[in-house]
This record gives C-alpha cells, sequence and structure tokens, in this order.
C-alpha cells in the first residue's frame, strides 16, 4: 500500500466515525475546546479459558504517541470530511466545525500522564489520563484503545510464558497467525513483556535486536524432492551459518532420524572449529522427545546443544511438559534440571494472539471537565455501581511493604499525601463497603505511577529503548508478591481508592441519584 | 511512525528470520532459483467453543497482492542484511547470496493462481497456488499467511453474524478492540464478508463506503458534566446532523429516560422536516428494551426509526436475541415481525478479533519443485496422514448440482477433465479409504476455482470493488445447501481429490513409506 493511502486510512480518521460526529455536535455547543480529562483503564485481567492472570504487563503507549505526533485534521482529512455527504446527498460537516479541526486538530495542547511501557498494571487503575480539548479527546478514544489494548495483552501474556518457562531462552515466532500487521506491535510487546527474541525480521531490526530462527521443513522436503536426504539438507544450513545453527529434526522421524543426522552434522562442525547451538522438535510428545534427545546429544558430546520446543505452546503447555521432564528424565537415566536447562521456547498463536482472551476490556472515560477554570469531577451513571468509574483529577500510587514488595494500587485525588494518616483507610476500589486499615508502619515506600508522556504535541519520554522497558518490567515482577505472579489462581492484588477519593465519588453517585 | 521506518518494519523484511536463512542456503546449494509450487491452504473451519463454522469467507488476497508488488530487497533491506552479524560478531549472510537477492529478490517472476476475494472456501483446498524461484517463495510464505489468515476469519464470522441477523442492518464496530492495526484489514474483511458499513472511518472512505455510527455516553455525559441534560445532549446531536440521526438512550435509563427524551427530539425533528434515523440500546436485556422501545415509538408514529442493538454481539446472541422477541414481543401487543424487521447490529470485539477461534491454521506448503524442466511433485511427510498435502500441480473444480448447488470441491491434477468420467470417483480429501461415486447426471456444473491472480509483479485482478467481493460471497452463499450455511452443527461440505490425483498422492506415499 502506498504511503499516501496508508496515511489516509491510519492517520487522523483511524478513529470511530462518532468520535467525529460528536465533536461537531461539542462544537456546536461551544464545548469542543473545553478541556477534559479521559481515564484510560482495564477492568478485568485476561482470562485465559479458565486461568485469570494476576497482573499485567502495560505496552504500546510508545507507538500511540508517535501516532499523537504524526496526526492531525491535515488538508487530506478535512477535504475527505467536507465532501461527505449523507443519503440524502447533503453535507455532513459544517464549515465552520471543519476551521475549527483546522485549527486545534491536533494534539498540541493535549497532554497524557501514563505508566510507563514494561511496568506491572492492574485491573481498575488508571493507566493513563489524557487532558486537552474535549473533542480531540473524543477523537482520540479509538486510536488510543487501539494502540494499548492490545498490546497490553501481549506483553502480559509473555511474561506469563517466561515466568513458566523458567527463563528458558523464549523466542515470539507468531507473525504467520498474527491479526495482519498486529504482526509487528505484537512482537514488540512480547519482546516487552518477556520474550528474548523474535522470528520477525523487520520489527527485531527495527528495535535494534537481532532476529532469531531455525529452519523450516521446508528446507529438508526441498532437498528431498531434489533426490537429496535429510543429511544433505542440515549439511546445507550448517554450512550456510556455521555459528548459528539449530536444526529441525521432526520432518522425517525425529529420534530415528533427525536427532542422529544433525549429531553427525554437529560432529562435522566441530571439526570445524564451528559450535553448533541446537535442535528444535516441533511435533509429537515434546516432554518425552526432549529427554531422549538430550540423551542421545549427551552421548555424543554436545551436552550444551540447546533444545528449542515449538508447536501450540502457552504457558500451561509449557508447565506441563516440564512437569513431565522431571517425571521422566531419571527414567531415561537423566538428571531432570539439565534438560530443563537446556530447553528453549518458540512460541506462536497462543501468543501472538492472545489465544483464550483476545480482546482486553480497556475502555477509555470521560472523568472531568473544566469548567470556570477548575475541573469538575464526571461521574458516569452505569447500571453496575461496580462500573463507575474513579471521577476527577488523580493521581495513582503503588505502595510497598517495608519488604520491598507492592501491596496495594491506591487510586487518590490530585490533592492528597495518601501517607498522611495513620492507619491509612483503603477502599476497595469497585465494591461498595469494603475497606481495610493499613497501618503507617506496614508501608516502606510510596511511588507514583503516573507519569508526563506528552505535552506540545510530542512525546516526553525521549527514545526508551526496549531494554528500559524490559527492566521495568523485570524490576516490577520481582517486587510483585509470588502468589500474584503465580499462572494459575493468582492472588488477588489490592486496588483501592484514597478515603478522600472514595468520599468525593459517594458523594457525586449520591448527588446523582437524588437527581440533584 | 514514519513512511521510512514503515517501510524497514513492514516491507520485504516483514517475514520469519527462517525464510532468510533458508533462501541462504538454498543459494549455497544453488537451489535458491529453481521454481517450485507452494499451495496455500487450511485445515480446519473455524470453530467458536463448540460450533465450528460450515465455510469461510475468503479476504486478504488484494492487500497481500499489494505487498508482492511493492516489496523487493532493496538497498535497506540488503544493507541491513549485511550488517547483522551473529554472536561471535560474524557477517550471517554472504556477497554472494545478497547480491543475487539484488537481482532476484522480488516477485516479478512469481505467479499466482489463487480464489479471488469474497467466494466461500472450504477446508484442505488449494486457495492459493505460489510458483516462483524457491527462496523467494519461502520469504513470502509469512507475509502471505499474515495476508490472508486473519481476513479469511473476519469475512467468514461476517457472514455468520449477517445470516444471524436475517440481512438486518449490520455495522461492525470493533477497531477499539482489534489487534493494533488489524483493524483496518479487519474492517475491510468483515466489510467483504457481511458488514453492511463500518465505523471505522479511514478504511470506509478508503473503500468508499460512507462510514456509519451513533454517538457515545461521553455526550451526555459531558453534557451531564456541563449542567445540561440528557434531553440537551440528544437536541445537540440532532442539530448536528439532522437527517443521520440515531440517538443512545442507555445512557441514564433506557425505558423512562432515554426513548422518552429520544422521542421528543424525533418529534422537534420532523416539526423541522427532517426524519429521525433510530435508536440505539447498549446494555440490559436487549430483546426486552427493544420491543418495550418499539411499542413506545409506534406509539408515538415512529414505525421506521430503527432499533441499533449493540454490546458483545455475535451470531449466537443476535439469534438468541430473535427468538426472544418473537416470544416476547406478543406479551406486549407487538408483532414480532414488526420489531424483527427494525433491528440493526452493531459488532464489535467478537468480529474484530474473531472470539473463541482468534487463527486460522492456514498453511504453506512446498508441494512441487522443477526438475529438469518438469514439476516434480513433493510430499511432505507428515506423522498423521491427513496432513499430508495433495502434492503436484493441481486444479480445484467446484461442481454443482442441477439445481445450482455447490456439492463438491474437487482437487484434480492439472491434466485431467475429472468430468470425462461416468461416475465420477470422488476420494476423502483426508480420510485414506473413503470415497464414493457421483453419476454425471447428478452434475449441473463444473467451475474452476483458481484464477490467475498475480504475474509479472503486479496483480491481475485490476482495482477490484468491494462491491464486486461482495457479490461473489452473496452468489455462493445462494449456492450452498442451507445444512452448510447453517450457525450450529452445520452440515459437512464435501471435498474430494479425484481418482487421478488420489493414485499420484497414493504411489508418492508408498514411494516414500519404502524409502525409494
Amino acid at each position: 500500500m502506498d504511503p499516501t493511502r496508508r496515511h489516509r486510512i491510519e492517520g487522523i480518521l483511524a478513529t470511530d466515525f462518532y468520535q467525529l460526529t460528536a465533536a461537531q455536535a461539542y462544537w456546536k455547543q461551544g464545548l469542543a475546546g473545553r478541556r477534559a480529562q479521559f481515564d484510560y483503564f482495564f477492568r478485568s485481567y485476561p482470562d485465559y479459558g479458565g486461568h485469570a492472570a494476576g497482573y499485567c504487563i502495560g505496552a504500546g503507549l510508545q507507538w500511540l504517541l508517535e501516532w499523537m505526533h504524526e496526526s492531525s485534521f491535515d488538508d487530506e482529512a478535512l477535504s475527505t470530511l467536507r465532501e461527505h455527504r449523507n443519503a440524502r446527498g447533503d453535507r455532513m460537516f459544517d464549515d465552520g466545525f471543519l476551521e475549527w479541526l483546522r485549527e486545534h486538530g491536533d494534539f498540541s495542547t493535549t497532554e497524557l500522564l501514563a505508566v510507563p511501557e514494561g511496568r506491572v498494571v492492574h485491573a481498575n487503575v488508571p493507566l493513563v489520563l489524557a487532558r486537552g480539548p474535549l473533542a480531540m479527546l473524543q477523537v482520540l478514544e479509538t486510536p488510543l484503545l487501539m494502540h494499548l489494548n492490545y498490546p497490553t495483552l501481549v506483553a502480559t501474556k509473555a511474561a506469563r510464558i517466561r515466568l513458566a518457562g523458567a527463563g528458558g531462552l523464549f523466542m515470539e515466532f507468531g507473525a504467520r497467525r498474527a491479526h495482519d500487521r498486529a504482526a509487528h506491535a505484537g512482537a514488540r510487546a512480547a519482546l516487552i513483556g518477556g520474550a528474548d527474541f523474535s522470528s520477525n525480521t523487520g520489527i527485531s531490526f527495527d528495535l535494534g535486536l537481532p532476529p532469531k530462527g531455525t529452519h523450516a521443513h521446508a528446507l529438508v522436503q526441498a532437498h528431498l524432492a531434489d533426490g537429496k536426504t535429510e543429511l544433505d539438507a542440515f549439511r546445507a544450513f550448517a554450512a550456510s551459518q556455521p555459528d548459528d545453527c539449530v536444526l529441525l529434526v521432526d520432518t522425517i522421524d525425529t529420534l530415528d532420524s533427525g536427532v542422529p543426522n544433525a549429531i553427525r552434522v554437529f560432529e562435522e562442525l566441530r571439526r570445524d572449529g564451528h559450535e553448533p547451538v541446537g535442535v528444535r522438535l516441533d511435533s509429537g510428545d515434546l516432554a518425552h522427545l526432549a529427554v531422549r534427545a538430550a540423551k542421545m546429544l549427551d552421548d555424543a558430546g554436545f551436552e550444551k546443544v540447546a533444545i528449542v520446543l515449538s508447536n501450540q505452546l502457552d504457558e500451561a503447555v509449557i508447565q506441563q511438559i516440564r512437569e513431565q521432564i522431571t517425571e521422566e528424565a531419571p527414567e531415561h537415566g537423566m538428571d531432570a534440571d539439565s534438560v530443563l536447562g537446556r530447553l528453549a521456547y518458540g512460541v506462536g498463536t497462543a501468543l501472538i494472539t492472545s489465544q483464550g482472551h483476545p480482546a482486553l476490556d480497556g475502555v477509555y472515560k470521560l472523568t472531568a471537565l473544566e469548567r470556570d477554570g477548575a475541573w469538575q469531577p464526571v461521574l458516569k451513571i452505569s447500571e453496575s455501581p461496580e462500573k463507575i468509574p474513579t471521577p476527577g483529577p488523580k493521581t495513582v500510587w503503588r505502595l510497598y511493604d517495608p519488604d520491598g514488595h507492592a501491596i496495594v494500587d491506591l487510586v487518590a485525588t490530585d490533592d492528597e499525601d495518601p501517607l498522611e494518616h495513620d492507619p491509612l483507610r483503603l477502599h476497595h476500589a469497585t465494591k461498595e463497603g469494603v475497606h481495610r486499615d493499613l497501618a503507617a508502619s506496614e508501608v516502606g515506600q510510596a511511588e507514583r505511577l503516573l507519569e508526563r508522556v506528552f505535552a506540545d504535541g510530542a512525546s516526553t519520554l525521549g527514545d526508551e529503548s526496549i531494554e528500559t522497558m524490559r527492566q521495568r518490567r523485570h524490576d516490577d515482577l520481582e517486587r510483585l508478591h509470588a502468589g500474584v505472579r503465580r499462572i494459575l489462581h493468582p492472588h488477588r492484588y489490592h486496588v483501592s481508592l484514597s478515603h478522600r477519593m472514595w468520599e468525593l465519588k459517594t458523594r457525586l453517585v449520591e448527588k446523582i441519584s437524588s437527581g440533584a
């Protein structure tokens, strides 16, 4: 697709049409430029068919900020809207509104406070506060959700897979099963959340990471079809990359053909001064085959050759494979830890599509409107009380216990120090009437989670590297209680409102319920 | 993201790294330029949690062909590969290989035969035959799968949703839940497969369709926060688009506030010479509320105002809502058909993420290699016989009965007329030993499904409109037996091998099994 067309599809008009009609209605009311605040948050953790995550890893922000920097109602977008007519043939957008968009239709006066990428984040905690002209924040809703919901899902899944694999080398292999070009945002999120490398070449190079992979079955088949053998195919591959040689051993028969042929080629490589890297198992009983292959490799003197597993892996399958190896290795005279220690994981479909939970329920809600120069908290009236977003300007604190473990994410009003009270009263973020008290002595440290990430039309984060984000993820996961990190039925992390925020919300709910 | 960077990520390197290392290994063997054939097909229909589809709607081809037209190993890609080094610091790609890529690294000598977009397609039928230099077809694997798997899923889901809604107006609303920019390919696929319109503005304009939508809860909330009322918000929206006014009536209370306020605004619109378009219900018991709202609208003289339903809809939910309305309408003195006839559907998450089945298992397998100027069929040896792809050059026929219903998709060799035999022997495409005979009198028409769609580096389809693709979908669905079209537990459509193709495959399997 040529860049002009790409820009038309993915630029400022990459939003739901109702954002534009709402913006015009605001404009007609003189509300388009009124400063507003929208909160982005998700309501529940992804649940992969029976087991919900205990935390998420935030991702996607940098690409959102780039989109905001580059997108505005330029001549092309304005002329598209000008020419747009309804079924009666009448124009749908007023010249006055289009004039307003020409002057104000960018994000130069929009400010974003957000939790940076790579951090552990929790349900019902505002992860982005967007502040700017009401009409532009409305236009921003769809692209913001598009840019944050999916990468957060994938980064979260990647963190879980990394945990399941106990830190073994983990590669993202999902491009072919991705939703179109989500392959790229997905690979990036996986690399933030837990994958060491990706097979997706372009995005890996873009992020400054080497792309990784093994080889395809087709390599062996092509050689067979050309009258050659699996051994010939392995030799050809080894000759092409003698120091990065991972051989796929299951095209014919893993134990009878693939591994023996691989060992032969590895011996030839070593004779020529190269160290082989690994074999890959892509079908059959991966746990059993890993034990058997490890034994064969050991016996041939290749104790350090990795065993890459692939084929429908996810965190639960990886855990089960590791359990089975622990049980089965001794039966074959192998030390389980030595087998487990050489495993690497190639994960495709389940990661890139967030199988079992393909959409994060991230939402973006109006929570404040400026009126007479001051923020007016806005409450979304909803049929279920637990769905009412926390109103008004706010600060998010993460409290740690004296051992450095995160114990609660606390949503407080903008102008309070939540630690000034002892004990500190914590109200459940969504369940009315549930609260608990925390003694000051139980709090070791308090950290503000939201940072200013966008102002004056550009990111204020600088060019953050993937490494920076990975470090955040690593540090945050270290500070999470093991029970919350757990893959199956994790312990619930606390998300609370400060007493003052709770009072504000309660007051507003009462005011609205009484029809005032 | 600037176009240069986008090109780096989404151009020729938007492929798995192992395609490049395999290509180099082929090059070292003198195989890189050898002409090969790969088949694209999917093995099983998407299964949305217990109910599998009976057919798919093919989509995504046009954007794949554009990608192939635009992508080649240009200077930037070549220099990226030239500079790429392994962990030891050695270059991974030979100058000779890069020189080969510079000369041959595009799709100018690749030919694609494919089933055009919008057609009904079936499992285990080759939907694309790619023929070209082995190395470039290897590079093509990942982008081809990325471009076809996901849109086919969404188009299929859209066809099912359209069927469930009995042809009622159907809008795609999923951008915010899409996997990143899959929002755009997804909206396009939904529009091919069954959606009338999309709320996604940029892609709608790009495809020449008007984007559609209602308004957001935020519009009402913003007015409330500004000291105004729901009625004020409705009036503002109606004033902004008097002839395209669909009001979201559930922000406060659907029946007590939303619908009465909407009726008031509709009366004002009508007084001013405008006809209101609809109301939208986005929460609660949609079936019950639709009946009640229809009654209130009827009583006020707005019999033609549409009732748009949204909120977690999919084909099963829509069917259930319609059943409930059929039961409940008479209890409120309403004619069920008049309520059903005014329904419209806004479908988000379930459609754009293909909820329940987020990845089509489409694969791309080497099936032939040129040797001494002739095609040599290639058989992928696999542990399970049903996974062996049909080898060699081939033609796909769709046979219709004398009434015009499609009865079988038949995979035949390139050089046979499958209708020359009476009866015609049909072998099950994946189950060994299962066959049946079809009398010539049972066949009314035979149609070739594969068309030449790419040659000399460009699409040969011309600029196909969405309307053309929709017409194909419409015609193909009409010619499908109702049992196959059914949403729950559809009847299985027959996919068969011709006797000659079956003989070829059997001979090859035997040859390989005997180790010859």
